[in-house]
Parts: structure tokens; C-alpha cells; sequence
């Protein structure tokens, strides 16, 4: 980080710090009340969401919701985390290096090769070329054939022990702050809060419960059914990777289908590869009110700035009348450690 | 139904009555106490049932169990309603022949015509020989290739105009009282209830909710992955036949961790196809303390009197040391419109 980007942090801290003090607490009907999005700058955004809660909230308003019909979802890479790097794709690559040690043949053999030696050209012409199989190769051996007791704790382990190559903090550390606050504005208002994301289903509930207060249950994933059986006497789940089922972009709804049962009322996803475009228009189907909110990665400073091709979230946006959010000028604070 | 099984209904509804009187409310420090089982006999499987909540409710004490963790799950026939006929199969026959009006080239064609012909024995040794091919045909061609919208509106109409063949009650009136009872008092104590069976996740949510209280989210049956599409340019979920999972036996366990994530404490199932033994077994892994509920249909009166050829789940009870519940001598109260 050079100096200037240092110099900015600071100001933006100091502004941060003279806004949440106004901020933070405002009155209404003399009762102090806290404010619950204080990373968020007072805008249309903040004032958008604030708004659609209260009007789904006030029984007896015509915009009521019952609260078992409060259920909102939350895409994870580059949503509610840094998605620069993807953190399951450095899993798979701190995995290959660890069981590489009782691999000898992997240093000459791809895909594992392009991965020992930092070649990621390699599965870049594998995914625009042969659809991905390559990387599919190295994910099923990185995430099946092993009991899930022990797949959790090479999770745990990777976790722990590695650090974003930015901020040089541990991956569960780069989530957004503002996102942490908004999960937890929804919960206090009886919503039921989802991750339904690219990532592994059992990947991200590892983590999900201490970084986001999200239950294993209500995490929403990539997954392949595992299987029950029994290892030198003792019952386990081990990984398998049938019936596989990738959770992104237009299947997304399906998978929400399959797990809830009800179309959310609140869907929150981001710009980059359109991978949230099918869940944001699901929720919009819905017959009750309903809101969605599209994060643009435009803070190449404090995080990073990066488009989608064809700007097709974007584009669906202004037709689905989602609120977008930009990163630079909605939010105070990204990350919880710039406090 | 004869002369004297009137009789002894009428009998064991004045016991019932008597019973009640005295059971349903006891003193404890002074204060009232309303039983929460009053459908079940005063005896062993009601104290240990009792006694399980209490202790793992009990903040402080060695057994205490966090709200989370507090995962219940119920098969649904034979467990929570009649299997006597089971209620999916005649829905598919139902539908086979409502169909068949616009399609009359069935009454010659397999298995269709057995359907349509009343003929039992053909599904029964397609069964037999041929792992049920026939019958996943049928399934199929009523499950899916149409919207989930109008899948629903198929099952309520089924369960609106369908009769119980013994009790002359719609299916989700034969539905046991004492597990309604159950399923209450473990949710007024915090646990999220569960369905976990054989039947179809789409078709169980369209009753689940306003039969047991059980909200579409914690419904976990047999599923093929839909499809999100457009139609004459609105969005649907789609029926589909791809990814199939049966959730059955062994199976049950590998679908409580796609959806839950977490080991049930509380499991109950019951004595027929040994369709459950999967996830009693899941349940006594736990490492946290655990409770199993196994129910034998032993009431040819009130109900049906049937067991497994070789009482494989019986004998997996005392393995497991799960409770069996005998419906003859544990429930006072077996369906809601006894009372």
C-alpha cells in the first residue's frame, strides 16, 4: 500500500468517525433510537432499506409481511466478502500443495502442475476452452472421497492459517462490514437470512456462523449429495461428488426452491459475472413487496474496482428497479478492521 | 368398521376423557402447569420424552443444549400420518387418471392401464423385478414438466377431494395427535422442527405448514432439482426430473446434512421398511445427548397393525437403546378427530 492510499484510509477513518458520532443516534417520539446501519452513508440506499423494512414490519400497513414469509438471501464472494481473490479456489490450491508432499507424480502432471508452479494460465484456457474440467478435477479431489469431520477441519485449517494478499488479514476478516450490519438489522426484524452463493455448501458453513451469524441450515451452496457409512465400526458423512449441483446464475432460484420452499423478499448479490441476476429476478417475482440490492465493485482504493462484461446486472437492474449500491459512495466503512 | 370397534373407540374416548381430566394440568412450585402431551399415556416413553427436554433446556446444568443445535426431525408416513395407503401414491394415481381423459391410448398401455385398471399386482412386481421403473414413470409424468404453481394447485385439490378409505377423513386429518402434540412442545422449547421422509419436498410443503406447523424451509423429502424459466415471458419454477435423490434409509442422513448441517438431537421415526433406521442411527452419533423415537404400528383397531419382515428397525432400537412407542399403549388420542 503506497502512502496516499494510506493518507486516504486515514481521512476517510476521520470522516467515518465524525459521521457515526451524528449518525448513530437519532431521536423519534423522544425514545433514543440506534441506528442501525451505521457503515452505511445517509443516502438513498440506507434510506431505501430502512424504509422497506418499516413498511414490511407495521402490522396492521398494507405493506405488511408475516414474519415466516421474511426471508432474505445473501450471494457470499463479492457480496458479503472479497471475492478478489476467490478464498475456495485458494483452498483448493493450499490443498493440492499440502497433498503434493504424497504426490510426487504431480509435478509433472496437470492440472496439479499449473497449481504447484503458480501457473494460472493454465486453468484459464482449461475453463475457456474445455468448460472448466480441469479445475473440476482438482475441486473433487480437494473436496470428496474424505469423511466431512475431516474436510471441515482442512477448512478450519486453511482459514487460520492464510491471509489476503491485499489487506494481509485472514479471509473471514475481509467481509464487509456494512453487509455484516445490514444481516443483522433483517434478524433483529424477524427476517430469515441465507447465503445462497457459488461456493461450497459445506465449504462456507465452516465459517458462516461465527463471521455472519448465518446457522449451517440456512447456508445455501455448490453441492454434491454425500453419503452415510460406516468406517472401522463408526458412522460418517463422507464427501461424495454425485448428483453434483452447481448454485449460480439462473440456477440459484432452484436451489432457493429446493432448500426454502418460499420466493425471498430480499435478495442482495453483486456485479461481476451476472451470477446473481437469477436469484435478484426470483425475488422480484414474488407477489409481496420485495427488494433487491445489487453491490458495484467501484473502490478500486479502499477495495477493488471491476465491471462485468457486458454489464448485464447492471442492465437487469434498471428493469428490475434494484437499488444498486456503490462500495465508494454508500459505504462508510468495508471492512470491520478499518475501525 | 363393526359393531364393536365402535364400542371400543367409544371406550377409550371415555378414557381418554377421564385421563385428561387429571393429566393435563399438575402443580410445580405453586404455579400451573398444562401438560404438553396430553394425548399420550402417563408411562415410560412420555417421561423420557419429558425428561430429555428438560434436561437439555436446563441452562447451566451438564446436559444443556443450545437453541441452535436443537434439531428435530420426523418421517412423515407412518410416523406423523396414516401410510395406509401412502397418500403420494394415491395422488399419483389420482392424477394418472384425470390425465387419461386427454389421453386415451392409456387404457391399453402399461403401466398406465394398471392404474387405471385398479390392477395393484403390476406395480407391485414391477417392483419386485425391476426396481420400480414403472412406477418412477408414473412419478415423473406427474411430477414434473409443469410448474410448481400448478404442481401445487394439483395437491390441494388432491387433498382437498381425496378420502381416507378407513376413516372417511381427508389424508391430513389422519394425522397422529400425539405428534402434533410433540412437535409443539418441542418448538415451545426451542427446537426447529423438521419433516424428513420419502415423500416428495414439493408435494409435503403444500400441507406441511398448516397440518403440522412445520414451514416449508424445514420439509426435506425425496426432490429432482427445478429449473427457473421463463414462460410467455414470466418467470416459473419448473418441475424437474434431473438430479434425482430418493431420501430414504440410509440416504436420510446424507440429505439432513445437505440441508441442516447439523446432527439432529431429536429423531423420530417408524417400524415398516427400516426407511428410517438411517437417520435414528444419523441422530445417535451425536455428540451432544440425543433422543430416538421409534413408532410401532400395534393398533389393528384404532389403527393398523403391520411390521417389517425382518424387524430390522426393531432391532436396531435396542441396539441404538431408542425409544419404542407402542401406538396401542403410549397414545390415548391417535387422530385429532377422535377427540
Amino acid at each position: 500500500m503506497n502512502k496516499i492510499s494510506v493518507l486516504l484510509i486515514l481521512i476517510s477513518l476521520f470522516t467515518i468517525a465524525c459521521k457515526q458520532t451524528t449518525s448513530e443516534i437519532e431521536t423519534k417520539n423522544n425514545s433514543v433510537v440506534i441506528d442501525p446501519l451505521p457503515s452505511w452513508v445517509e443516502g438513498d440506499t440506507k434510506t431505501a432499506i430502512i424504509k422497506f423494512v418499516n413498511d414490511i414490519t407495521n402490522d396492521g400497513g398494507s405493506k405488511y409481511i408475516h414474519p415466516n414469509e421474511r426471508i432474505a438471501t445473501f450471494d457470499n464472494d463479492g457480496t458479503l466478502w472479497c471475492e478478489q481473490p476467490v478464498a475456495q479456489l485458494e483452498f483448493v490450491s493450499y490443498q493440492i500443495n499440502k497433498m503434493a508432499n504424497s504426490n510426487p507424480g504431480w509435478k509433472d502432471q496437470q492440472p496439479y502442475k499449473s497449481i504447484l508452479e503458480g501457473d494460472k494460465n493454465y486453468l484459464i484456457n482449461d475453463y475457456i476452452n474445455n468448460h472448466g474440467k480441469e479445475l473440476m478435477k482438482l475441486i473433487s479431489i480437494t473436496h470428496s472421497g474424505i469423511t466431512l469431520e475431516r474436510f471441515n477441519s482442512d477448512v478450519e485449517e486453511f482459514i487460520n492459517s492464510s491471509m489476503h494478499p491485499k489487506y494481509n488479514k485472514k479471509y473471514t476478516e475481509t467481509v464487509y462490514q456494512p453487509m455484516i450490519e445490514l444481516i443483522q438489522y433483517l434478524q433483529n426484524n424477524d427476517f430469515k437470512t441465507y447465503i445462497c452463493s457459488g461456493g461450497g455448501n459445506d465449504f462456507m458453513r465452516v465459517f458462516a456462523e461465527e463471521t455472519y451469524d448465518i446457522v449451517p441450515e440456512n447456508v445455501i451452496g455448490t453441492f454434491a449429495m454425500n453419503s452415510f457409512e460406516q468406517i472401522d465400526g463408526s458412522w460418517q458423512i463422507v464427501k461424495g461428488n454425485n448428483i453434483f449441483f452447481m448454485n449460480d446464475g439462473l440456477t440459484k432460484p432452484a436451489a432457493i426452491e429446493q432448500r426454502i420452499g418460499r420466493v425471498p423478499i430480499f435478495v442482495a448479490g453483486n456485479v461481476r459475472s451476472g451470477g446473481d441476476i437469477g436469484q435478484l429476478t426470483y425475488s422480484n417475482t414474488n407477489k409481496l413487496p420485495n427488494f433487491q440490492l445489487l453491490v458495484n465493485h467501484d473502490d478500486d482504493i479502499r477495495e477493488f474496482a471491476y465491471s462485468e462484461k457486458d454489464s448485464a446486472s447492471l442492465k437487469a437492474a434498471v428493469i428490475g428497479k434494484w437499488q444498486v449500491v456503490s462500495m465508494k459512495d454508500d459505504w462508510l466503512t468495508i471492512f470491520p478492521f478499518e475501525k
